[in-house]
C-alpha cells in the first residue's frame, strides 16, 4: 500500500508546492500518493501549514508525524490533540540564506546610514563616512539554525557580534552569552539588536520598556523573528523618546499589519511584509521527502519539535 | 640625520593625521622628522595628497618616494615632474574594509528592494520575497583589491559573483574572466554591476552607450570607483528608457556634484557623498609608516604605481 501523504494548506499553497513535492518525493524511490483529501485513518504524513483548517488531529490514528510547512510552530504546538511528531521546517538553502540576506541588507542599511541618502537626494554634498563595522557591535538574541547563520554572517562582514540564548552554545565568530546575566550584557553591547528568537512562553514580550533601557542610546533594534518577542507600546515610547533610533520590524502581532497601526505611520519605524524568510517550495519540499524518507526507513526524523519548550 | 618625511596635504588632513602618522612612525623605531614644511632638498619622502598645492617634484631631489594618501593615482601619475618611485594607499583595515561594506550595503539593498519599502510605508501589505542572492548574479569590474575583496565578500553572501580585469587573474569564489571578450561574458551577466576599475586611458568611459547595451535588460549598476569609468549622458539615457532599473554613484566626474547635476533629480539614481570608502587616518598611517621603514632598510616598497599602466 503506498505511503498516503496528506498535504493541509491553502489552496494557493498547493499550486506552489505540488509540482516540488512530486518531484522530491519520486527522488526517494517510495510508493507514495500525495493528497489534499484523505480518510484521516489512512494518512502517514500530513504536511501541514496553519490555517490550513485541519485543527483536529484526533483521526489520524496512523499519522507518523506532522510535518509543518513554516519554521514556526506556535500556532500549532499548543494543539491539545496533536500526538505525532512534530517536525518544524528548517530549510537552510531557502529560509536561511532568505534571512541571512535581509538581515545582512538591514543591518548595513542601518550601519551606513543608507536611508539619508534614499530619500536626501537634496544636491547637497555631506561628506563623511560611517565608522567601519568593527566599530559597530550588533547582538543577535536567538542561536538557533536562523540565528547563528546570520551572526556568522556578521562577523564576516566585521561585525563584532555577540548572540544570546537560553542555554549555552557554541557558535564560531560570535561571542554567545545565555541565561538571564547573559542577556543584560548582550543588551548593553547593542547598537544593532536583531530578535531571532522562537515564540514562547517565556520569550513572549522579551523586548519590553525594562530590556529596551538596557540598549545603548540610539540603538537600533531590527526584528525578523516573531512579532509578540516585542512590547510594541514599548518600543514605541523608546523611539518618540529618542532612545532608540529606529527599528525595521518584518513580524507583527496581527498580519497584515493593519494599516491604522501606529508602526506604519511612524517615521522611525520601517514595516517590511514578512518576507524576511520565506520557505522556498523547491528547497522546503526536499526537506519535507527526506523526513518522509527517514519516517519510512525507521530512521530519526529531522527537526522534531520539543513540546516543552515550544520549539 | 633624521629622515625627513614631508606631509603634503590640505591643513584639516594634518589634523586628522599627524597623531597617528606620530604613532606610526615611533613604532618602526626609525630617528624621523614630520613635517608640513621642509626645503625641498632635505625631503626624503613625501605623504601626498592631490590638491595640496605640491604639483612640482622636481626640486625633492632627495626623495626616495611619493606616499601617497589615496588609492587612486590618476591625479598624480602623469604629473611628468614625478620621477620618484610612487606608491598607492592600499588601507586593507580601513579603505578595502570601507568598501566592502558599503558595496555589500548596496547590493543587498537592490537586491532586496528595500528602497520600496524605506519611501512606501503606506499602510498596504506587499507580500512576496526577493529571490535568493543564488538567482541574482552580480558582475565586479576591477579585481584589484577592493574589486576582490568585494567580489569575495558578495560570493560569501551567496550571490554568483563574476569578475573581470584587463589582465589573467585568479580569485577565490569568483569567476574571473578578463580581455575584451571576457568583458562582453561579464556584462551580458550583471543583473548588478559594481565598477571598481582603476582610472586610466583605457577605462575612462569603459560604461558607455554599447557596454551599458550588454548588461541584462533592468540591470542596476554601482559606482564607487572612479566617476570617469561612466559615460554619464549614455547612463541617464539607459535609466530613461527603463533598459537600466538604477544607478546608485559615489563617485563623479566633478566632486561635489554639483546641485544641478541631473543625478541628483534623476529618481533612478541614488547619489552618494564619495563615502564608500575612506582611507582611515590609524590604518593608512602604519601603511606609510611601513613604507618608509622599508625604505630606510633598503626593502622592496609596498604598492609601487606601474607608470604605464598609471595605477
Amino acid at each position: 500500500m503506498p505511503t498516503t501523504v496528506l498535504f493541509s494548506a491553502r489552496s494557493e499553497r498547493w499550486d506552489q508546492y505540488a509540482p516540488h513535492l512530486t518531484a522530491a518525493l519520486d527522488a526517494t524511490g517510495l510508493d507514495y500518493r500525495l493528497v489534499t483529501e484523505a480518510a484521516a485513518e489512512e494518512v502517514d504524513y500530513i504536511i501541514y501549514a496553519p490555517n490550513s483548517g485541519l485543527d483536529d488531529f484526533t483521526p489520524y490514528t496512523r499519522c507518523k508525524a506532522v510535518l509543518n510547512l513554516w519554521a514556526g510552530v506556535e500556532d500549532v504546538v499548543q494543539n491539545p490533540t496533536l500526538t505525532q511528531p512534530l517536525a518544524r521546517m528548517v530549510d537552510d538553502e531557502g529560509l536561511t540564506q532568505g534571512m541571512v540576506e535581509w538581515v545582512a541588507g538591514h543591518v548595513l542599511r542601518h550601519h551606513l546610514g543608507t536611508d539619508r541618502h534614499v530619500m536626501g537626494q537634496d544636491g547637497v554634498w555631506r561628506t563623511g563616512a560611517p565608522p567601519l563595522a568593527t566599530e559597530r557591535p550588533v547582538t543577535v538574541l536567538g542561536l538557533g539554525a536562523l540565528g547563528k547563520a546570520c551572526g556568522q554572517a556578521l562577523a564576516r562582514l566585521g561585525f563584532p557580534v555577540t548572540g544570546w540564548s537560553r542555554s549555552p552554545k557554541q557558535v564560531d565568530g560570535v561571542e554567545a552569552l545565555h541565561g538571564e546575566e547573559g542577556l543584560r550584557d548582550a543588551l548593553a553591547r547593542a547598537r544593532i539588536l536583531v530578535l531571532l528568537l522562537p515564540l514562547t512562553a517565556a520569550t513572549e514580550n522579551l523586548l519590553d520598556a525594562r530590556r529596551i533601557a538596557r540598549l545603548p542610546e540610539g540603538a537600533v533594534v531590527i526584528n525578523p523573528g516573531r512579532g509578540a518577542l516585542v512590547d510594541d507600546d514599548a518600543l514605541i515610547d523608546a523611539l518618540d523618546r529618542g532612545r532608540l533610533a529606529h527599528a525595521t520590524l518584518d513580524v507583527f502581532r496581527t498580519e497584515p499589519l493593519p494599516p491604522e497601526h501606529p508602526f506604519w505611520a511612524h517615521p522611525k519605524v520601517t514595516v517590511t511584509p514578512h518576507i524576511a524568510s520565506e520557505t522556498r517550495p523547491a528547497s522546503a519540499a526536499r526537506v519535507i521527502a527526506e523526513n518522509i524518507r527517514r519516517g519510512e526507513a525507521g530512521e530519526p526524523l529531522l527537526h522534531l519539535v520539543d513540546r516543552a519548550l515550544g520549539y
